[in-house]
């Protein structure tokens, strides 16, 4: 499923190939967030124009809206949001901690409530495995504990026997229900480096198709986030993709991959972009300033994408002041073209032997600002 | 710059062909609502995808936000929207009425507070072609009084004669500034028979070229809209298009073409499918139906649009239960689709001789019922 394509010389950056159901998968990558069956304000044929080869749908959201009976009516989740490429869908889990009211976490699983009409669920391996089973994913995750930041030791020890207890039924129950897509792993552990390992350790035990490092994006600093990742990527193996989930801003992502990161997804491009911030190659600008009241230039000057081909930043600018829709279309897309074209490149230079300075380059000119509060 | 191809042997109907600085427009046409700068919701290049010939854009809400000399600065409004098609814009008057607040009407026009930000303007038969003259459209229309409905025959004959004065101001005007577009007139009178004709032939003797039937659609039953327009159209000269503002529902475009109308514009398919309801041939039906929830089929079968070629009503109706985007811009696209489309089929139904059956069968079938408490 996976091949490792090259490794950096100077980092432990790869370029890899996931063959999956729907198609190829160039790493590293990025996915695109389609939450609740769609890349929000986006069309599928207009990811397929951005280049986008895989998509994150979110098994939480669809399980409690439009509920699995719908999307399995219709032929599974690629048939209903009219996208025939590879989908990666999330367990469920993450959510579950951050949205679901009145959780009640047992080992067999958590209890909530929906955060849309409050009503009584229930998530554990069993459930997400079917529920993933019924979407149809390419690559299906484990349902695994995902304590806040920060966490202490003893919350994060619990946090990976569960995990693991939790994977290990995953996995049985993927090959009960007989779910043909790929089933990844997930690396808790906190801030914890011998936690992290013992979940790597017995994650690659059990055995999975892959594995994610979670429990990141949480909060920490970007120094944490960087050493976790730099310790326990080499913790898995070398032949099989890496994810780290939920994360982050492109100099994040150019970070990660110089450790040895293969697979992203975030909801970041997207969000920002509704919210009238623009992603470029140097750090984020407004869409409201005011200089670009009167500015021709597109959004970014360079730039290939389809809102950069054809509108000013003035134009822009006019959108978000008026309200208008095609205002958070036009970010929206931008911004998923910078990360689809980050991701390119990247590649491009890994393969070239030139990453290094790549990665040097890009992170002196990134300019760190602020688009929601957080370090970018 | 009207060519009229061809009158229909039962009905008022006409086919024609308008020339314009930007391109050919054949008539019947419907002119796709662009207020502030954009179709909501779509890309000029989606709606030149759907067909579209001509928008229109609103000079009310252009002038105050982001105000003409940004416009200008980008070289006019074709190349700060994008959208290198025909394009015609009001003259801000019906805005005034029924925007702005506190008016002050006087013979040199209408002194009121912006509806954005309460600041103080202006709009006078100059003031409305320099704007125009500014955003550079094909078609530019003259300042006119447009009472509310209903209306006493006093108002609506001093509404009448302000028009008229107005009217023959901005060609002076439009002669001054050098506008190059085309310049059109507006029939006031209200349901009064002698004062549209009292209109009407004064705008002819002025002189322009074409006129458009304006207040309609401000609250009047269909019989007075459908008698108004019949007795209205054949006053204006045959050689000339006839253009009915901000009307109607598909119904009431077939019914107005059969009384010889070949322009219409109408804010109805955009709006009404940002609310989640879709029109089709037969009438409209909301996307947030039950019986939607797992329903395979296209929004209407047989169309083909955009959206009923990729999605099924299943997930139209998710889209906008989850509030995505997405189903905001679908049932737009679907709207548009359907307006669009109609109008091809009616000059189809023009030119082979069999409008009147196409329209006895249309009108047969649409279902009335009510997106926005109006008949449709």
């Amino acid at each position: 499923m996976f091949q490792l394509l090259q490794t950096d010389v100077s980092s432990a950056a790869r370029r890899g190939r996931l063959t999956l159901a729907h198609g190829v998968v160039d790493t590293p990558c990025f996915m695109a967030v389609g939450t609740q069956g769609t890349v929000k304000c986006m069309t599928p044929h207009e990811m397929r124009e951005l280049g986008a080869q895989i998509l994150l749908s979110n098994t939480y959201h669809l399980n409690l809206r439009p509920g699995i009976e719908i999307i399995r009516g219709a032929g599974g989740l690629h048939r209903f949001m009219g996208w025939d490429g590879p989908i990666l869908t999330d367990s469920g889990g993450f959510q579950v901690f951050s949205l679901a009211k009145l959780r009640k976490l047992t080992d067999e699983g958590v209890h909530f409530q929906s955060h849309i009409d409050g009503a009584a669920c229930f998530l554990g391996p069993r459930e997400v495995v079917a529920i993933q089973h019924a979407l149809g994913p390419d690559i299906a995750m484990v349902l695994d504990e995902c304590p806040h930041y920060p966490c202490d030791r003893e919350t994060a020890c619990k946090a990976v026997e569960r995990s693991l207890a939790w994977a290990a039924r995953c996995k049985e129950e993927a090959a009960k229900t007989g779910f043909r897509g790929k089933l990844f792993g997930i690396v808790q552990g906190g801030v914890y480096g011998d936690l992290r390992r013992r979940c790597a350790e017995e994650l690659v035990r059990i055995g999975f198709d892959g594995c994610a490092i979670g429990g990141l994006s949480v909060g920490e600093p970007d120094e944490e986030l960087f050493r976790i990742a730099e310790e326990t990527a080499p913790l898995l193996p070398a032949t099989q993709a890496r994810y780290v989930m939920g994360v982050g801003t492109p100099r994040q992502l150019v970070e990660l991959v110089a450790r040895g990161v293969d697979m992203f997804d975030c909801a970041l491009p997207t969000r920002v972009g509704r919210n009238g911030t623009a992603f470029t190659r140097r750090g984020t600008q407004s869409a409201r300033l005011a200089a670009w009241k009167d500015d021709p230039r597109p959004v970014e000057e360079g730039c290939g994408c389809y809102c950069c081909r054809n509108y000013s930043r003035a134009y822009v600018r006019h959108l978000f002041n008026a309200e208008e829709i095609l205002g958070l279309r036009l970010l929206t897309w931008h911004n998923l073209h910078v990360y689809l074209q980050l991701m390119r490149d990247i590649r491009a230079a890994i393969a070239d032997g030139s990453f290094e300075s790549f990665r040097r380059e890009f992170v002196a000119n990134y300019r760190v600002n602020n688009p929601e509060g957080k370090t970018t």
